[in-house]
Protein backbone atom coordinates (compact mmCIF):
# COMPACT_ATOMS: atom_id res chain seq x y z
CA UNK A 1 0.00 0.00 0.00
CA UNK A 2 2.79 2.18 1.42
CA UNK A 3 5.07 1.08 -1.64
CA UNK A 4 2.09 1.41 -4.10
CA UNK A 5 1.37 4.91 -3.41
CA UNK A 6 5.33 5.86 -3.56
CA UNK A 7 5.13 4.05 -6.61
CA UNK A 8 2.06 6.34 -7.97
CA UNK A 9 4.35 9.35 -6.96
CA UNK A 10 6.84 8.12 -8.53
CA UNK A 11 8.81 8.39 -5.51
CA UNK A 12 11.71 5.68 -4.35
CA UNK A 13 13.23 5.52 -1.03
CA UNK A 14 16.55 6.23 -1.33
CA UNK A 15 19.26 3.67 -0.17
CA UNK A 16 19.28 3.33 3.39
CA UNK A 17 21.11 6.30 4.02
CA UNK A 18 24.85 5.99 5.88
CA UNK A 19 25.12 7.40 9.16
CA UNK A 20 27.00 10.95 8.46
CA UNK A 21 28.54 10.28 12.00
CA UNK A 22 29.41 7.55 14.68
CA UNK A 23 25.43 6.94 15.48
CA UNK A 24 22.93 5.05 14.29
CA UNK A 25 20.05 5.97 11.69
CA UNK A 26 17.49 5.46 14.45
CA UNK A 27 17.30 3.57 17.90
CA UNK A 28 14.18 1.61 18.87
CA UNK A 29 13.00 1.74 22.54
CA UNK A 30 10.05 0.52 23.32
CA UNK A 31 7.19 1.63 20.78
CA UNK A 32 8.83 4.04 19.57
CA UNK A 33 11.59 4.54 16.97
CA UNK A 34 13.47 7.27 17.40
CA UNK A 35 14.66 8.69 13.29
CA UNK A 36 18.37 10.69 13.35
CA UNK A 37 17.94 13.70 11.87
CA UNK A 38 17.94 13.31 7.73
CA UNK A 39 19.15 15.84 5.22
CA UNK A 40 17.68 16.42 1.34
CA UNK A 41 20.63 13.83 -0.16
CA UNK A 42 19.82 12.40 -3.51
CA UNK A 43 22.59 10.23 -5.32
CA UNK A 44 25.19 10.91 -2.83
CA UNK A 45 24.74 14.98 -2.82
CA UNK A 46 23.27 17.56 -1.26
CA UNK A 47 19.80 18.60 -2.86
CA UNK A 48 18.88 22.45 -2.80
CA UNK A 49 21.51 23.66 -0.88
CA UNK A 50 21.54 27.52 0.50
CA UNK A 51 18.96 29.24 2.61
CA UNK A 52 15.55 29.62 2.14
CA UNK A 53 14.71 33.53 1.87
CA UNK A 54 18.06 33.95 -0.20
CA UNK A 55 19.12 31.03 -2.37
CA UNK A 56 16.39 29.14 -2.75
CA UNK A 57 12.09 29.67 -3.56
CA UNK A 58 9.82 27.75 -1.07
CA UNK A 59 9.05 25.38 -3.80
CA UNK A 60 12.68 24.04 -3.61
CA UNK A 61 12.18 23.99 -0.30
CA UNK A 62 9.66 22.18 -0.44
CA UNK A 63 11.36 19.36 -2.58
CA UNK A 64 14.31 19.28 -0.13
CA UNK A 65 11.80 18.47 2.70
CA UNK A 66 10.41 15.82 0.59
CA UNK A 67 13.55 14.24 -0.25
CA UNK A 68 14.32 14.75 3.68
CA UNK A 69 11.49 12.71 4.93
CA UNK A 70 11.54 10.00 2.39
CA UNK A 71 14.96 9.57 3.90
CA UNK A 72 13.50 8.77 7.44
CA UNK A 73 11.20 6.64 5.59
CA UNK A 74 13.76 4.71 4.50
CA UNK A 75 15.49 4.45 7.81
CA UNK A 76 12.26 3.59 9.35
CA UNK A 77 11.65 1.02 6.52
CA UNK A 78 15.32 -0.62 6.91
CA UNK A 79 14.27 -1.43 10.69
CA UNK A 80 10.97 -3.11 10.01
CA UNK A 81 9.78 -6.11 7.99
CA UNK A 82 6.54 -4.58 6.47
CA UNK A 83 4.72 -1.10 6.45
CA UNK A 84 2.20 -2.33 9.02
CA UNK A 85 4.38 -2.57 11.82
CA UNK A 86 4.15 1.66 11.63
CA UNK A 87 1.33 2.18 13.95
CA UNK A 88 1.31 5.91 13.39
CA UNK A 89 3.81 8.87 12.67
CA UNK A 90 3.87 10.63 16.19
CA UNK A 91 5.79 13.88 15.74
CA UNK A 92 8.06 15.34 12.88
CA UNK A 93 10.49 18.30 13.48
CA UNK A 94 11.69 20.21 10.76
CA UNK A 95 14.46 22.64 11.18
CA UNK A 96 15.23 24.86 7.89
CA UNK A 97 18.44 26.82 7.10
CA UNK A 98 16.73 30.22 6.86
CA UNK A 99 17.87 33.75 5.92
CA UNK A 100 17.14 36.22 9.16
CA UNK A 101 14.24 37.38 7.55
CA UNK A 102 13.05 34.27 6.02
CA UNK A 103 9.31 33.01 8.41
CA UNK A 104 7.89 30.54 6.34
CA UNK A 105 9.08 27.52 7.68
CA UNK A 106 5.75 25.81 7.84
CA UNK A 107 4.85 26.08 4.41
CA UNK A 108 8.29 24.39 3.35
CA UNK A 109 7.60 21.49 6.30
CA UNK A 110 3.85 21.16 4.64
CA UNK A 111 5.39 19.08 2.24
CA UNK A 112 6.79 16.55 4.59
CA UNK A 113 3.39 16.77 6.20
CA UNK A 114 1.16 15.92 3.12
CA UNK A 115 3.95 13.06 1.92
CA UNK A 116 3.30 11.53 5.23
CA UNK A 117 -0.58 12.13 5.45
CA UNK A 118 -0.59 10.75 1.86
CA UNK A 119 1.44 7.76 2.55
CA UNK A 120 0.05 6.76 5.78
CA UNK A 121 -3.35 7.97 6.07
CA UNK A 122 -4.68 8.70 9.63
CA UNK A 123 -1.54 6.97 10.86
CA UNK A 124 0.13 9.67 8.60
CA UNK A 125 -0.82 12.71 10.75
CA UNK A 126 1.53 13.97 13.32
CA UNK A 127 2.47 16.83 15.83
CA UNK A 128 5.03 19.49 14.71
CA UNK A 129 7.76 21.57 15.36
CA UNK A 130 8.70 23.61 12.98
CA UNK A 131 11.78 26.54 13.22
CA UNK A 132 14.74 28.15 11.43
CA UNK A 133 18.17 27.59 11.64
CA UNK A 134 21.08 29.93 10.36
CA UNK A 135 23.42 26.85 9.51
CA UNK A 136 23.05 23.41 8.57
CA UNK A 137 25.35 20.12 8.64
CA UNK A 138 26.80 19.93 4.47
CA UNK A 139 24.91 23.16 3.73
CA UNK A 140 21.37 21.55 3.81
CA UNK A 141 18.52 23.95 3.09
CA UNK A 142 16.39 21.27 5.67
CA UNK A 143 17.31 18.47 8.29
CA UNK A 144 14.16 16.21 9.57
CA UNK A 145 13.09 14.24 12.17
CA UNK A 146 10.66 11.98 13.46
CA UNK A 147 9.61 9.78 16.39
CA UNK A 148 7.46 6.80 15.15
CA UNK A 149 5.13 4.43 16.72
CA UNK A 150 5.77 0.51 15.72
CA UNK A 151 2.74 -2.03 16.40
CA UNK B 1 -7.35 23.69 40.90
CA UNK B 2 -5.20 24.78 37.47
CA UNK B 3 -8.67 26.26 36.57
CA UNK B 4 -8.60 28.38 39.75
CA UNK B 5 -5.03 28.89 39.32
CA UNK B 6 -5.31 30.66 35.68
CA UNK B 7 -8.38 32.58 36.75
CA UNK B 8 -6.10 34.43 39.97
CA UNK B 9 -3.46 34.87 37.33
CA UNK B 10 -5.66 36.82 35.11
CA UNK B 11 -4.47 34.02 32.63
CA UNK B 12 -7.06 32.65 29.88
CA UNK B 13 -6.19 29.24 27.87
CA UNK B 14 -7.12 30.70 24.09
CA UNK B 15 -8.69 29.22 21.98
CA UNK B 16 -7.67 25.31 20.80
CA UNK B 17 -4.51 26.95 18.27
CA UNK B 18 -5.67 26.07 14.27
CA UNK B 19 -2.50 24.30 13.30
CA UNK B 20 -0.71 26.49 11.20
CA UNK B 21 -0.13 23.47 8.52
CA UNK B 22 -1.04 19.80 7.86
CA UNK B 23 -0.17 18.26 11.62
CA UNK B 24 -2.18 17.67 14.76
CA UNK B 25 -2.16 20.18 17.24
CA UNK B 26 -0.47 17.06 19.65
CA UNK B 27 -0.31 13.70 18.97
CA UNK B 28 -0.84 10.90 22.44
CA UNK B 29 1.27 7.73 21.96
CA UNK B 30 1.16 5.75 25.05
CA UNK B 31 1.66 7.97 27.91
CA UNK B 32 3.34 10.49 26.48
CA UNK B 33 1.22 13.64 24.58
CA UNK B 34 3.60 15.16 21.97
CA UNK B 35 2.89 18.60 21.59
CA UNK B 36 3.43 20.55 18.27
CA UNK B 37 5.58 23.95 18.93
CA UNK B 38 3.21 27.28 19.57
CA UNK B 39 3.66 30.28 19.27
CA UNK B 40 3.23 33.72 21.20
CA UNK B 41 -0.44 34.28 19.27
CA UNK B 42 -3.11 36.08 21.06
CA UNK B 43 -6.16 37.19 18.99
CA UNK B 44 -4.91 35.53 16.14
CA UNK B 45 -2.12 37.79 16.04
CA UNK B 46 1.74 37.11 17.00
CA UNK B 47 2.24 39.27 20.31
CA UNK B 48 5.74 40.79 20.48
CA UNK B 49 7.02 39.65 17.28
CA UNK B 50 10.91 40.21 16.32
CA UNK B 51 14.12 38.77 18.11
CA UNK B 52 15.02 39.18 21.82
CA UNK B 53 18.67 41.15 21.64
CA UNK B 54 17.22 43.49 18.93
CA UNK B 55 13.59 44.81 19.09
CA UNK B 56 12.36 43.16 22.21
CA UNK B 57 13.28 43.26 26.12
CA UNK B 58 13.68 40.19 28.41
CA UNK B 59 10.02 41.30 29.99
CA UNK B 60 8.44 41.45 26.13
CA UNK B 61 10.06 37.85 25.62
CA UNK B 62 8.92 36.14 28.93
CA UNK B 63 5.10 37.70 28.41
CA UNK B 64 6.08 35.97 24.94
CA UNK B 65 6.88 32.59 26.54
CA UNK B 66 4.23 32.72 28.75
CA UNK B 67 1.30 33.03 25.97
CA UNK B 68 3.31 30.25 23.85
CA UNK B 69 2.89 27.92 26.96
CA UNK B 70 -0.77 28.84 27.75
CA UNK B 71 -1.04 27.27 24.21
CA UNK B 72 0.43 24.55 24.71
CA UNK B 73 -1.75 23.87 27.78
CA UNK B 74 -5.03 25.01 25.68
CA UNK B 75 -3.15 22.36 23.50
CA UNK B 76 -2.94 19.58 26.23
CA UNK B 77 -6.43 20.36 27.61
CA UNK B 78 -8.48 19.85 24.04
CA UNK B 79 -7.19 16.32 24.16
CA UNK B 80 -8.32 15.48 28.07
CA UNK B 81 -11.16 15.50 29.70
CA UNK B 82 -10.19 16.62 33.26
CA UNK B 83 -6.45 18.35 34.55
CA UNK B 84 -6.16 15.42 36.79
CA UNK B 85 -5.23 13.41 33.54
CA UNK B 86 -2.32 15.43 33.35
CA UNK B 87 0.53 13.17 35.20
CA UNK B 88 3.23 15.54 35.02
CA UNK B 89 4.94 17.64 32.62
CA UNK B 90 8.04 15.85 31.00
CA UNK B 91 10.14 18.22 28.86
CA UNK B 92 9.74 21.26 27.26
CA UNK B 93 11.65 23.05 24.49
CA UNK B 94 12.09 26.76 24.33
CA UNK B 95 13.48 27.97 20.72
CA UNK B 96 13.83 31.82 20.86
CA UNK B 97 14.39 34.21 17.83
CA UNK B 98 17.57 36.00 18.89
CA UNK B 99 20.07 38.04 17.96
CA UNK B 100 23.65 36.79 17.36
CA UNK B 101 24.26 38.46 20.56
CA UNK B 102 21.37 38.02 22.67
CA UNK B 103 22.24 34.50 25.22
CA UNK B 104 19.58 34.93 28.08
CA UNK B 105 17.70 32.73 26.63
CA UNK B 106 16.97 30.53 29.99
CA UNK B 107 15.85 33.40 31.80
CA UNK B 108 13.16 34.54 28.74
CA UNK B 109 12.11 30.71 29.12
CA UNK B 110 11.81 31.05 32.70
CA UNK B 111 8.59 32.67 32.34
CA UNK B 112 7.45 29.53 30.98
CA UNK B 113 8.37 27.55 33.56
CA UNK B 114 7.53 29.36 36.63
CA UNK B 115 3.95 29.54 34.84
CA UNK B 116 3.86 25.63 34.56
CA UNK B 117 5.26 25.18 38.22
CA UNK B 118 3.11 27.68 39.19
CA UNK B 119 -0.68 25.68 38.03
CA UNK B 120 0.81 21.77 38.30
CA UNK B 121 3.16 22.28 41.70
CA UNK B 122 5.30 19.19 42.06
CA UNK B 123 3.87 17.91 38.69
CA UNK B 124 4.75 20.64 36.67
CA UNK B 125 8.14 20.48 37.02
CA UNK B 126 10.39 19.45 34.17
CA UNK B 127 13.20 18.60 32.30
CA UNK B 128 14.28 21.73 29.75
CA UNK B 129 16.09 22.66 26.90
CA UNK B 130 16.38 25.96 25.38
CA UNK B 131 18.08 27.62 22.59
CA UNK B 132 18.86 30.34 20.69
CA UNK B 133 17.73 30.93 16.77
CA UNK B 134 17.48 33.42 13.98
CA UNK B 135 14.44 32.95 12.51
CA UNK B 136 10.74 31.44 13.07
CA UNK B 137 7.38 30.96 11.78
CA UNK B 138 5.62 34.52 11.21
CA UNK B 139 8.60 36.13 13.30
CA UNK B 140 7.34 35.13 16.48
CA UNK B 141 9.98 35.57 19.06
CA UNK B 142 9.69 32.18 20.74
CA UNK B 143 7.99 28.90 20.00
CA UNK B 144 7.79 26.01 22.98
CA UNK B 145 6.99 22.24 22.73
CA UNK B 146 6.55 19.76 24.95
CA UNK B 147 5.73 16.63 26.14
CA UNK B 148 3.53 15.62 28.80
CA UNK B 149 2.88 12.31 30.85
CA UNK B 150 -0.66 12.07 31.03
CA UNK B 151 -2.45 8.95 33.43
CA UNK C 1 32.91 -0.51 34.29
CA UNK C 2 31.86 2.78 33.24
CA UNK C 3 33.62 4.54 35.85
CA UNK C 4 37.03 2.88 35.30
CA UNK C 5 36.85 4.19 31.35
CA UNK C 6 36.11 7.41 32.41
CA UNK C 7 39.46 7.38 34.16
CA UNK C 8 41.07 5.69 31.84
CA UNK C 9 40.60 8.97 29.62
CA UNK C 10 41.55 11.01 32.57
CA UNK C 11 37.86 12.37 32.65
CA UNK C 12 35.55 13.08 35.61
CA UNK C 13 31.83 13.21 35.73
CA UNK C 14 31.29 17.37 37.11
CA UNK C 15 29.64 18.32 40.08
CA UNK C 16 25.64 17.64 39.05
CA UNK C 17 24.76 20.84 37.32
CA UNK C 18 22.85 23.31 39.33
CA UNK C 19 19.83 24.30 36.68
CA UNK C 20 20.17 27.65 35.28
CA UNK C 21 16.13 28.53 35.73
CA UNK C 22 13.44 27.09 36.80
CA UNK C 23 13.33 23.07 35.80
CA UNK C 24 15.14 20.22 36.39
CA UNK C 25 18.29 18.23 35.35
CA UNK C 26 16.91 15.16 34.18
CA UNK C 27 12.81 13.75 34.40
CA UNK C 28 12.09 10.37 34.17
CA UNK C 29 9.08 8.94 32.52
CA UNK C 30 8.45 5.42 31.85
CA UNK C 31 11.12 4.01 30.92
CA UNK C 32 13.11 7.29 29.61
CA UNK C 33 15.20 9.53 31.32
CA UNK C 34 15.03 12.89 29.54
CA UNK C 35 18.26 14.98 30.11
CA UNK C 36 17.70 18.64 30.21
CA UNK C 37 20.32 20.46 27.56
CA UNK C 38 24.03 20.98 29.03
CA UNK C 39 26.15 23.09 28.23
CA UNK C 40 30.28 22.69 28.05
CA UNK C 41 30.67 24.12 31.72
CA UNK C 42 34.15 23.71 33.88
CA UNK C 43 34.93 24.98 36.94
CA UNK C 44 31.36 26.91 37.19
CA UNK C 45 32.50 28.43 33.65
CA UNK C 46 31.77 27.91 29.54
CA UNK C 47 34.55 26.30 28.08
CA UNK C 48 35.10 27.41 24.60
CA UNK C 49 32.71 30.88 24.21
CA UNK C 50 32.09 31.34 20.88
CA UNK C 51 31.09 30.25 17.42
CA UNK C 52 32.40 27.36 15.59
CA UNK C 53 33.47 28.77 12.24
CA UNK C 54 34.64 32.02 13.66
CA UNK C 55 36.48 32.16 16.99
CA UNK C 56 36.65 28.32 17.49
CA UNK C 57 38.24 25.53 16.00
CA UNK C 58 36.65 22.11 15.70
CA UNK C 59 38.53 20.44 18.03
CA UNK C 60 37.68 23.17 20.42
CA UNK C 61 34.35 22.21 19.43
CA UNK C 62 35.13 19.00 19.98
CA UNK C 63 36.61 19.49 23.70
CA UNK C 64 33.23 21.38 24.63
CA UNK C 65 30.69 18.63 22.79
CA UNK C 66 32.75 16.28 25.47
CA UNK C 67 32.41 18.60 28.05
CA UNK C 68 28.92 18.68 27.41
CA UNK C 69 28.36 15.16 27.19
CA UNK C 70 30.08 14.24 30.77
CA UNK C 71 27.98 16.73 32.44
CA UNK C 72 24.37 14.70 30.33
CA UNK C 73 26.39 11.91 32.07
CA UNK C 74 26.49 13.48 35.77
CA UNK C 75 22.93 14.31 35.40
CA UNK C 76 22.49 10.94 34.43
CA UNK C 77 24.24 9.46 37.31
CA UNK C 78 22.51 11.90 39.84
CA UNK C 79 19.20 9.67 39.29
CA UNK C 80 20.52 6.02 39.49
CA UNK C 81 22.14 3.73 41.51
CA UNK C 82 24.34 2.11 39.73
CA UNK C 83 25.59 2.64 35.76
CA UNK C 84 23.99 -0.71 35.27
CA UNK C 85 20.76 0.91 35.17
CA UNK C 86 21.13 2.59 31.81
CA UNK C 87 19.81 0.42 29.07
CA UNK C 88 21.27 2.35 26.64
CA UNK C 89 21.62 5.71 24.99
CA UNK C 90 18.27 6.51 22.98
CA UNK C 91 18.78 10.12 21.21
CA UNK C 92 21.35 12.65 22.01
CA UNK C 93 20.59 16.15 20.03
CA UNK C 94 23.41 18.48 19.19
CA UNK C 95 23.16 22.35 19.36
CA UNK C 96 26.27 23.75 17.81
CA UNK C 97 26.66 27.44 18.14
CA UNK C 98 27.76 28.00 14.69
CA UNK C 99 28.44 31.09 11.81
CA UNK C 100 26.44 31.23 9.17
CA UNK C 101 29.36 29.10 7.22
CA UNK C 102 29.98 26.86 9.37
CA UNK C 103 28.21 23.24 8.31
CA UNK C 104 30.27 20.55 10.08
CA UNK C 105 28.12 20.21 12.98
CA UNK C 106 28.15 16.28 12.86
CA UNK C 107 32.06 16.86 12.92
CA UNK C 108 31.81 18.41 16.40
CA UNK C 109 29.31 16.46 17.38
CA UNK C 110 30.63 12.91 16.51
CA UNK C 111 33.15 14.15 19.88
CA UNK C 112 30.61 13.19 22.25
CA UNK C 113 28.79 10.47 20.05
CA UNK C 114 32.46 8.89 20.34
CA UNK C 115 32.51 9.22 24.53
CA UNK C 116 29.45 7.56 24.67
CA UNK C 117 30.30 4.35 22.46
CA UNK C 118 33.03 4.33 24.35
CA UNK C 119 31.77 4.31 27.80
CA UNK C 120 28.47 2.29 27.31
CA UNK C 121 29.86 -0.14 24.15
CA UNK C 122 26.68 -1.13 22.18
CA UNK C 123 24.31 0.44 24.38
CA UNK C 124 26.11 4.09 23.81
CA UNK C 125 25.13 3.41 20.40
CA UNK C 126 22.48 6.48 19.69
CA UNK C 127 20.19 8.10 17.35
CA UNK C 128 21.35 11.92 16.74
CA UNK C 129 20.35 15.07 15.42
CA UNK C 130 23.07 17.85 14.34
CA UNK C 131 21.80 21.38 13.83
CA UNK C 132 23.72 24.91 13.70
CA UNK C 133 22.33 27.31 15.81
CA UNK C 134 23.04 31.47 15.90
CA UNK C 135 23.17 31.68 19.74
CA UNK C 136 23.41 29.46 22.58
CA UNK C 137 22.81 30.36 26.61
CA UNK C 138 26.33 32.06 28.18
CA UNK C 139 27.49 32.61 24.81
CA UNK C 140 28.59 28.19 24.98
CA UNK C 141 29.19 27.11 21.63
CA UNK C 142 27.26 23.55 21.86
CA UNK C 143 24.85 22.51 23.97
CA UNK C 144 23.68 18.48 24.08
CA UNK C 145 20.31 16.89 25.37
CA UNK C 146 19.86 13.19 25.47
CA UNK C 147 17.29 10.57 26.28
CA UNK C 148 18.19 7.67 28.25
CA UNK C 149 16.39 4.07 28.76
CA UNK C 150 17.17 2.97 31.82
CA UNK C 151 15.82 -0.50 33.10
Amino acid sequence: MVDNKLEQLGAKLPEIPTALGLYLPAQRSGQFLFVSGQLPIEDGQVAYPGKLGRELSIEQGQQAARLAALRCLAVVRSCINDWDEVNKIVRLTGYIQSDDDFHDQPLVINAASELLEYLFGAGGKHARIAVGVNALPMNACCEIEMIVELK
